[in-house]
């Protein structure tokens, strides 16, 4: 069962028990971890495990009861500086790049300052006012974000050793039969409601809900597989200019790039590596690790295109967010094979689905107040919207609404596609 | 009187006019250059006048003469390989980066080579298909976006020379007393068409038309003036992470920006480069040579936000996308002074409008056929839209739904803003 | 009392003693580290304390063991391509700039290479033949090499962190009185030996010994110390381009180098980090972590010049290369400040003195035959010399012909500088 | 007859006739070239021709007309900042990577600038003191380097054109056999004379003069041969690590070295490119364009080493600096086949001879007073001498004591190499 903690509609009891289920799943997550593992960076993009322990924890430290329960003292002062992540309200800090040359403080330094800060947290709970446990849920969520980060961080540090070491042993097997061909699915047409509506939480950047028109369209009934991505590999989709867009292939040849990220072409055929080590690719399960700049080839030699976020939002509106594969504890998160079970199949959970839409605001958005205000808005430049979450987004964090973005570029999140077509 | 060449709605001695018409000024803008002025590129992002006259060239002497002229024989088989731009389906060319070491062909070379052309295309005019009419007329809407590009580029080159050489003489004094207040201009709601109707030459980004759906809002009667950008500007607007998407502060810092391009201060105050040398900056003036960043970061802290490309588009379908100040000869272009006449002055002509809109295709949008297909989709990820012309756009080449593109960090194009909000 | 290990003169059982005896410090050395702390790579130039460990393991383990003990295993096979540093003759090998990243194998994984390694190594010791023994010298010599660069590597590393964690305590404190003007000792003149002579231990870039001429030339009594630094630095020596050489002066400039590395002004004057924190800057001690550029620009504002090699060595020949402040034990190296004695004073240990030689060949040079022969010959182009050991050069492993070398904007270890003139 | 024009031996007519003959020689060079051509740069290390002729110029302008000549007015106040190279004392100037960006002034006015200049000196020259007479002979040892310069650099500048200009028609065939195998010349041993002797005129680094101690070594009696580095292409020498410097290594692989610059496979085999368009590969001339490290490697390869700086100059000391093939007119520079004649051919001319000695200052070196000392002295770091001059070298600018200079990685002049050996 998916935790909740929605603000207005839950007592202070569901409250804490949402508290302590995030914050020791974090805890859970970097078992398997050494100190130096939780301490290296492997690229600027992603961050070390100890320091989203150590980050999500100031968080709450900072904005809930330093601003909210006096004679709070900090863990230690010296902590805001380290772990402030981009809030220029919040002063100077430690530059990303150099994240990775942080040895002390040592994971267990961190995880007692977790302790600390848990403590105080719910000793306070209970007298906290609205505003503050306003900030509890969105560190809350917040923190649900840097578990999807740190796990996608983590791999990516895994995957520069020759070693290949895996995190967790890989889950049973499941056997998996190709799945066949995808169906069309037709998308709603005319006038329909996009963003966030209701009581429950939602990021800033997911509002105000407001009216989009759609054009005749379907969308496919699940996402593009490992196999047929070998079937754009054979055709030489990587080494054709007519696909891609121009910034993507320009990438494509400064980076030499002819496969998914982690794939590899061994004797036997191609591996990729996961959590659970270097394993051989899997025809049935969606493709995943791949950028924006790739998703759009494949649509586009595959005569599709990939659908607009509120193609994608409408179809979703109806599916429970908190179905499929997902992130429930401590364990390998690995996309589930495609099936074709009739309708849209796993638009929650698996892999992310790049959209066409870049990330920006909607009508009459105003972001939040206050440092949590440099939330989401500054970042609406640049970057795509993806939709639905993935095999290492937490159960229980997802909605239709949900907007997660990034660069063209990036693909070491748990991204893959679903192609739309106009009808 | 605009120059008009639609395909459609056109006989082909119209087509002739126009051809002798774009063809000619292209010529008279270079006539100020010297043979190494027309060489040198100042920065990868531009190009050397001498390339753009080729490349124009090229572009007729390929699609058209090459594709429908039978027995054409190229002026030089060499040239397509240096002056192509990026057409991948047109086989390797010489790296954009390198195009300023092109000190052979020389000028006059260029030139001849484009007397060879024009003077095989107006033998072939009378003859063409109307497939390559279309072409012919797309090679025209090519060379005026060329031609804007030729005097911002030649204008970013003759900026980083010290001795600040003018190309043209200021045009004669225009006394402008400082604008008014700006009004706010309440904009259509609802479901409004966008994009290209009728019969007339459109770019295929134009398309298709389609209806969005608009939210209350307003937008400001004219453009941010340079007296309203030095009040940002004495505010600490720079140097304020609050006001900046975070990628925009990331380039501010890195850059070192403090100002638009091509100011600069001196003892009496700031001065601005311009193709008439430096000059003191006008207050009265629209605020151009500014990157989205900037005009974000203005519209922020003027407690605003930068239009949507619907919500320009919608205000601008009914005013004469022919008026305004554009480049109607080769003479200085010059952004007029703002006044305040009611209602929406300046929306075309004197400086392109950043938009908030990123540049993405329209419902249903399919690139061209054949190689020319390569003209705009490609560029579909990354960019911001900008709307309505300026003192460079070359009279009778713009429309409310023609969509301009370029990197929210570029700024060497003459582009400013107009404030948006919500109502 | 210094070990010596000396191959000819030494019967196996001071062998013995001498391998122990190095192997033991390394591993003692690490013992204030964490698992974190012995992984982390500040710069491409520095290597982990781990990888330190590892690869000097792992020179013995391939041409001792593996290449003359029949039926020796490796401990992993996959270690060689993780410790291999630069010979190409063993093949491909883990990036040197991604060292940093191998999170496994653990520092207590590396420990127990090492262990295995001893052991084999203490087994075969009786047995090897010379030429193998010879190896086992050459191996702890190297080892000696990176006993030094892993304390200066673990020290850039501690230089990054904003917590400025201090490795060992500090020394005890040593009441130093300021020492009086430097005195000009007159150096030899005319035909003098140079380069390796005798039966000892050196590398293969010490000899062939040759002879040089010295012309009429005084060396200082004394290193420059850190309150003639601040002179310097007083009289705007970073500011001031005549006294730097080109490339050093463009260096200045790209990097905005304005004292030592590891400097720091507080509000109370200097402070510098070093292994026991960041202290304040003691004016009697010699500078030290300064680049060649720096120590050439501050002899020309000083009227003087760098020794060369040949001045340096042959004034050197005569000393102690055991005595003076080198390292005994895993503590916190240190150099003691500078004293008046009569004549060269801390010529060895203290702090390596940069030389005006470049470092190139001696005449006869050959390297030595096989994978080892890529120890010197291939690094002599673009760095300089550096003689006399350090506070951080383990004692017993230097020599007056000994010639360490650095690119000349290189600082991070314990260099400094003494002055020449000519007379 | 070449031209000399010793300051202390040579009366003031001879002056002026040098100084005419140098002055004309630059000027006829650029005959051939645009006012493009002589404007663009095509790397940071080169120079626009025209930059060549407007800084040689403002040499003599500043350093003589300024300084000795009263009520001398610049030709345009504003050269100084666009025209300094790098003398530092002299005040800010326009950044080297920038010249290319300069197109006015145009060749014309640069030339006019030349004009003036040359006709204030001829009128000066009579009644200027020796101090400033001894500048004038320096700058036209300057102007001649740059006379090298300029040929090199609109070398490397025609090079990136796809076109492939020729700058000049190829010399008269000369009909080649192809030369023997080289003879190893014995050199001297023991004590020899180095650096500059006697009244003539050198630069400040080619003294003092000392003595130097050279062991038994062998010179080769003529450069390699382009024929005897196919066979080191052939036999994989730039695809093995063991022949190189650490540094050349690095710089092969990351710019994909595999020939000399310039050279392109074709289909009827190698051809290179020279101030004479493309043209084959002449196996019999001497190699050039190759950087100190390509030349080290070859060196390796073939057994031998390069000769050191001494052994070179001491073997040249008897021979004619004015022989062999420099440069008396402006007309394709072109190194001539090496031929047999018995003892060492081609010395001087035809192309640079890499040494392998850094380029560092001799005993009791000291730059020149004033800005002028900023010629020589600030470069000794990081640099390689060369030797003997090469076909662009305008006669009568050698000697046997001449110490060019350039980093290990440059290779856009005449650079080759000869072989040498101990013995």
């Amino acid at each position: 069962m998916p935790v909740t903690f929605d603000r207005q509609a839950t007592a202070r009891r569901q409250h804490d028990a949402a508290f302590a289920h995030v914050r020791s799943l974090s805890v859970a997550l970097v078992a398997p971890l050494s100190d130096a593992d939780a301490t290296a960076q492997s690229m600027d993009d992603a961050s070390p495990a100890k320091w989203h322990l150590a980050h999500t924890t100031w968080f709450f430290e900072t904005f809930v009861l330093r601003d909210h329960v006096s004679g709070y003292r900090p863990f230690d002062p010296a902590f805001a500086y380290l772990f402030n992540s981009y809030y220029e309200a919040e002063g100077a800090r430690h530059a990303r790049p150099q994240r990775g040359l942080l040895t002390r403080p040592s994971l267990a330094d961190v995880l007692a300052y977790r302790a600390h800060v848990d403590a105080a947290m719910q000793s306070a709970m209970p007298y906290l006012p609205e505003t503050a446990l306003a900030l509890v849920t969105l560190g809350l969520h917040h923190e649900q974000q840097h578990q999807e980060l740190l796990l996608t961080d983590i791999l990516h540090l895994f995957a520069q050793n020759p070693l290949a070491p895996a995190m967790w042993a890989a889950p049973a097997a499941m056997p998996a039969p190709m799945p066949g061909p995808m169906d069309w699915i037709t998308g709603r047409e005319g006038v329909v409601d996009l963003g966030h509506h209701g009581n429950g939480f939602a990021f800033d950047c997911e509002g105000p809900a407001h009216k989009v028109i759609l054009t005749p369209h379907a969308l496919a009934s699940r996402p593009v597989t490992n196999g047929e991505w070998q079937d754009f590999m054979a055709d030489g989709g990587y080494a054709d200019p007519r696909h891609w867009l121009s910034d993507g292939w320009a990438w494509v040849q400064a980076q030499g790039v002819a496969a998914p990220l982690y794939w590899r072409r061994e004797d036997g055929g191609w591996s990729r590596f996961g959590h659970d080590g270097r394993r051989p690719v899997n025809p049935a399960a969606p493709v995943t690790h791949i950028s924006l700049y790739e998703a759009d080839a494949y649509a586009s030699w595959a005569n599709g295109r990939l659908p607009t976020e509120a193609e994608w939002e409408s179809a979703a509106q109806g599916l429970d967010p908190n179905g499929g594969t997902q992130l429930d504890e401590a364990r390998c998160p690995r996309p589930r094979a495609c099936e074709q079970r009739g309708g849209l199949a796993q638009m929650f959970g698996d892999v992310w689905e790049w959209t066409g839409s870049a990330y920006r605001p909607y009508p009459g958005f105003r972001a939040a107040e206050g440092a949590v205000g440099e939330y989401n808005g500054k970042f609406m430049s640049g970057q795509f919207v993806l939709k639905g979450g993935s095999c290492a987004t937490p159960r229980g964090h997802m909605r239709a609404s949900y907007r997660n973005f990034f660069y063209p570029h990036q693909r070491w999140q748990f991204t893959g596609l679903r192609l739309a077509r106009d009808i």
